[in-house]
């Protein structure tokens, strides 16, 4: 076994702080859209994903990616969804591997009313505490975090793109 | 109501590059603790931040403000703790209000059976994916968002504090 290279002090103080930070935020977050839309963080980002994807639809195993989930604990929050009526899951007619969900109309409601106290909270709580420089800082150090995570490979569904609804 | 400033376009990159970047960050922290460890990433803090206190004894409000769990969730953390043997709760000889949590000798073992693995994994997760800059600029980062949040108000117990423990 290699030698551990433990955290200095000053590492450790770093690390600490970003983790209270980042539990606190999501804290915040969640309380705000459960108080005012009555949704977890991780209903609105499914939501959110659907909204932009082509035909609002995505196959499951995309949205997993989508915020990292396993798929057991996306398949519940979809069954949450769709009981909710936001979200229908249908096949897709040319690949039988995977099931996809799609947004309703009433889910697409739904999003357009909860994203405005979100988005308040969201800059209320991170962009407005940055200076610019500090935002676009963050922005290189997610992306080099992301890199070391490896990025979710793409999947997508032929007939779902913007080619199969064309046809 | 007030204008909603939505999110530029700018904007809403780096702020789901982040949020990909703590939730990913925070999953694979998560599955290494649990493979190598056998227990959540909550529950670790929960025996470090108690490893650092006065006679390893915390009262159960401060423990809250570590992670800023809910009181709920960490009774339930800390019930799962003491039946593993590595936490027992007492009470404040000189207040009322809460119970303490202290660490079991056994409780102080696990962890340092488990730190190795988990600095070793937030090490090559997290600092070594950034340069010595970039860590300064997360750690101002984290206290400019921790700033925004408010800081939980410190609780302490005078008999278990180092004037108790010398008396």
């Amino acid at each position: 076994m290699s030698e551990i290279r433990w955290l200095s002090e000053r590492e450790q103080d770093i690390w600490r702080s970003f983790l209270s930070a980042t539990l606190g935020l999501t804290d915040a977050l969640a309380r705000q859209l459960q108080r005012d839309a009555g949704m977890p963080h991780a209903y609105y980002e499914i939501l959110v994903a659907l909204s932009e994807a082509p035909d609002r639809t995505m196959r499951m195993s995309e949205l997993a990616g989508v915020r990292n989930s396993s798929r057991s604990r996306l398949s519940h929050a979809v069954a949450r969804l769709e009981e909710a009526g936001w979200v229908r899951r249908r096949d897709c007619p040319t690949d039988k591997r995977g099931s996809f969900a799609m947004l309703t109309d009433r889910g697409y409601a739904a999003l357009e009313a909860a994203a405005p106290g979100h988005v308040t909270e969201v800059r209320a709580r991170l962009f407005d505490q940055l200076t610019p420089e500090q935002v676009e800082q963050l922005g290189e150090i997610s992306r080099a975090i992301q890199r070391g995570l490896g990025t979710p490979p793409e999947v997508t569904c032929p007939s779902l793109t913007a080619e199969g609804r064309a046809s």
